[in-house]
């Protein structure tokens, strides 16, 4: 049996490490020789959940092929996303909530796509399928994932589902669901000491949308001028980044998570497919959008369509 | 609520029309305005499975989108073995057991796959999660089902739990499994009465490889002479074929049911990656290729992966 490494997305965010940790406990209690492993270092937020419940950071990993041939995708499945070589890798599974495209595999494979708010809301499902308790650091990993991605079930990608199951994780890692979770999202709003380079790349993903590749960041935080009082320096970085990336297009979303709004940024071309999908129109190379916090049920599958 | 059409692949084989019928019951027992339909005619095989057990053929679409725009697919994925209309719709569920490949969707969805051999082995756990009773004649074409696509478990995608999910199907169903699945087998491989323009189509697929089109037909016999005395009009037919479809290369596999073995044809290019994916040589445009019954698993991962 080889080694299997397991991991989720680029640049991670809570839930693709929660994701990864959760994921590679479920597979050695399998049985599996699995190890969780990461694409990017913790953010400020992820590291506040990872000393939370005091569990190491996952190994970070550019490459695959020289330690092992299987992989297990959590959280993401574009390869675009992925780890470098994963065209060259042997997928044995995907567990994950977004849309599916640029993923292709030569075998059939166990894919577990879900339209719930959080990967590790899925995951949380697997343990009661095959029966295996919930270790209460990744049950805290798991809860910290689903608040992460639901911005405390504020987000309009939050179901049932997700509710109950931090609800029920909530339990399992003793701690108080909303007193633990705002003190989590809030350790992930601390950008004022940050360079723009780090803060368009906290979250930062990318996407072929018709025949452009258009890159999507989104920061959180609680106070929306902490963020354009650098306009002028982000939009010189984005710009940059659209250069030797090779992006069309460079979108900053800024979420004020406790007014649940985002004022958006941008820089490249065509604009015109962005005003179109959020019927907008640019000032400044800004737009506010009224209730906007999920990139990818309010921001993807709007560009897509106004690309395709 | 619009209404689902759920179907299976092009060419539809007995788990592409009983897994259709299976999960719009599921999906109805759960609520849904769904409908099963299907992308073609039952085959001979399918159609004794039908009338065993009582049940209608679903009705035949070529498209979707003037009747609604939610559907969901099983037993494929790949858009080219799909509905013509499949990228103008949205796509709700998948539940499949093959590669994933050309597939992509703007919106998240619910994607369910599994390394087993058959769809509804998948859809009767889909059946037991929901806590839905199966009904009797529901189980016979799931049964059947699984019987087709595993050549009564001699196939090496069957898994143990195929086997499990059609001792427990057979039971509801109330039939002798072994009894029951060779007569089915042997209606599906009755070819004397075929032209050879059907019976390079009764169960066909495309694949995109590398940058060409390869086709790829099956055909059970329980004697490869009944399909190779035809050999010179099969060509014919396969190079026209190739021609008005640009298909590169078109594979017929002639899989003796009864040995286990398959005789493979081959008209196009380049027939050196065919030679190179099977570690053999091609005489007079064939190849013998023991113990080789499975187009998933043991001809299209080695076909896609001399092409890559």
């Amino acid at each position: 049996m080889s080694k299997i490494l397991i991991f989720g997305h680029q640049n991670p965010d809570t839930d693709a490490i929660g994701a990864a940790i959760a994921y590679a406990n479920l597979q050695k209690a399998l049985g599996k020789d699995a190890e969780a492993v990461a694409l990017g270092t913790p953010s400020e937020e992820t590291q506040y959940a990872l000393d939370y419940f005091k569990l190491a950071a996952p190994r970070v990993i550019s490459s695959v092929k020289e330690e092992t041939t299987d992989v297990m995708l959590v959280d993401h499945n574009e390869f675009q996303q992925s780890v470098s070589d994963i065209a060259e890798l042997n997928i044995l599974a995907v567990v994950d909530h977004h849309r599916i495209a640029n993923f292709e595999t030569a075998n059939p494979l166990y894919y577990r796509c879900e339209p719930v708010g959080c990967t590790s809301t899925i995951i949380f499902k697997l343990y009661k399928e095959a029966g295996i308790e919930v270790p209460q650091a990744i049950a805290g990993m798991m809860l910290s994932a689903i608040v992460s991605d639901t911005l405390l079930f504020k987000s309009p990608t939050c179901t049932p589902e997700d509710v109950t199951a931090a609800n029920e994780l909530a339990a399992i890692a003793q701690v108080e669901l909303e007193v633990y979770g705002l003190a989590m999202l809030k350790a992930g709003t601390n950008l004022s000491d940050k360079s723009v380079e780090t803060l368009i790349d906290l979250d930062a993903k990318s996407f072929t949308m018709g025949d452009k590749v258009v890159r999507v960041a989104q920061v959180n935080t609680v106070d929306l001028n902490e963020v354009f009082d650098r306009q002028a320096d982000l939009e010189a970085v984005m710009a940059k980044e659209n250069q030797a990336n090779n992006y069309d297009l460079f979108l900053l979303i800024a979420t004020d998570i406790l007014a649940s709004d985002s004022e958006l940024l941008v820089i490249g071309e065509p604009v015109a497919n962005v005003e179109k999908a959020f019927g907008t129109t640019l000032t400044n190379n800004r737009a506010f959008l009224p209730g906007v916090v999920s990139r990818k049920k309010q921001v993807v599958p709007q560009l897509t369509e106004s690309f395709n």
